[in-house]
């Protein structure tokens, strides 16, 4: 299914969780001796791999803590669906560490991080250190370790533990994040075809006719079927307040019969609907 | 009804949308005699409301181009609904200005601006400059402005009119924004009791005793008592991928009996349900 792809693009940089999915799906399809780049933005991921037949993407789609990846969902809205779609997916789970030039956590005085990172660990800082240290924000994980090489040896970044390796300092401490159960669901997208495998999934996103009645009613029809609904949520439309896209998973393959005519229903009461990718669950 | 309040908070700074609305709720709730403060996080603003019973808070909740406000999301969902509530809503224009110490257009090598807002002008700022432009995040549009005071007359920020009054900066192009109906819709939160208009909405977040088919009988209660819904949204439970809270506004207010009625109903089918607001709606 993959013999004709030639190049795998994910989130970068060096180091990011998306590469720790890329180096995950690239095993399990047996992708390992294709070329590989990360780009700086997931619009230029799906935008590249829309416009290349031989160009898969990894990018991440929710994380268990902050939701959903609007730029992911944003930007797999505008594509065709004909051509690229969601093929696989996998779960990373996120392990915050604090990591550092130094080797002793009492002469730390400035955290970078990301602004959501340093949010996630905000229980941990304030009980590890006093109430003076310096939190700055950066543009993402990666970059902040990347960062700490030009810094002195009193900062110390939030990022993952292959930051450290990648640019060879200390691990000061492992999992800091308050909620243990974080993690982010990534995606593989490309122009293979899936196959049903018995335990799949077909993410859709839809307009409605009349938001207000249409909605439930594209709904009903799942519930009529007994299709389990895996996902449900909403982005707003970019015309006006009020306006909604839904995007919604459901349990099922695109090649199933009650999938085909589950989607013929709901045609009745949405006024578009594009299909984001039918494939393989992964437990959550 | 607003007698007791002795203080109104906002998310700052000097001249960011947040005041625009702040102004707007004032004028219209005849509290413009009222100390009023900036805050830095919507965090902070709705904690300060929920422990002093004198103090409001005005705070955004949903742009019509990024969609919904997380931070303000998250925070309600831990406010006592018995004490703080959304009392009224107010939309705001955005209407996004490019502002520099500079004159003329043709000399700005650099801009300035929120991430989003950045977004939020690329076909302006590509059809306008030549390609080595250089565009630099900051942490809000307000703030972009302020640093223009200590940059050089290469610099322009994305913010707004106010800004540029603020700090007596030059306007050198108005609304900017790619999507002409940029708006943010801003809500104000008090201990205040709302009385029904006959053209309210009840904003409640639920979570449900089993997210596949309760979500459906849910929404099946409001449809069978034909009241519409005004907005739907989820969020993780950040217990684990795949957990949600809904977010649903509906036509009414809570003294009516349908809505009392309604509540009841879905019940049934909510593990947890809180009352988020009762007000009078603002056509969107």
């Amino acid at each position: 299914m993959t013999e004709a792809l030639k190049k795998i693009i994910y989130l970068g940089p060096n180091g990011s969780y998306c590469e720790t999915a890329k180096n995950k799906f690239c095993k399990k399809l047996g992708l390992d001796s294709i070329e590989q780049e990360y780009f700086p933005t997931v619009k230029k991921i799906i935008e590249s791999a829309e416009q290349n037949p031989d160009i898969a993407g990894v990018i991440p789609i929710e994380n268990s803590i902050e939701g959903v990846v609007r730029e992911t969902m944003d930007n797999l809205l505008t594509v065709d669906d004909k051509t690229l779609q969601i093929t696989a997916e996998t779960v990373i789970p996120i392990n915050h560490c604090l990591i550092s030039k130094n080797h002793d956590i009492k002469k730390i005085k400035k955290i970078i991080s990301h602004p959501q990172a340093l949010a996630q660990c905000q229980n941990y800082i304030q009980k590890t250190f006093t109430q003076d240290i310096e939190q700055i924000e950066k543009s993402s994980t990666s970059k902040a370790a990347e960062e700490l090489m030009n810094l002195g040896e009193d900062y110390a970044a939030i990022a993952n533990a292959a930051n450290a390796g990648i640019y060879g300092l200390n691990i000061l401490a492992e999992n800091i994040n308050d909620e243990p159960d974080n993690k982010t669901r990534f995606v593989f997208i490309s122009r293979n075809k899936t196959i049903a495998t018995g335990f799949d999934k077909t993410s859709i996103a839809f307009a409605t006719k009349n938001t207000a009645g249409a909605l439930v009613k594209v709904l009903n029809v799942f519930d009529s079927m007994s299709i389990n609904l895996l996902y449900i949520d909403s982005r707003p439309s970019k015309k006006n307040l009020g306006e909604y896209i839904f995007f919604l998973d459901f349990e099922g393959h695109i090649s199933d019969e009650k999938t085909k005519r589950v989607l013929d229903l709901i045609k009745l009461n949405t006024s578009c609907i594009k299909i984001l990718g039918s494939y393989e669950r992964k437990v959550l």
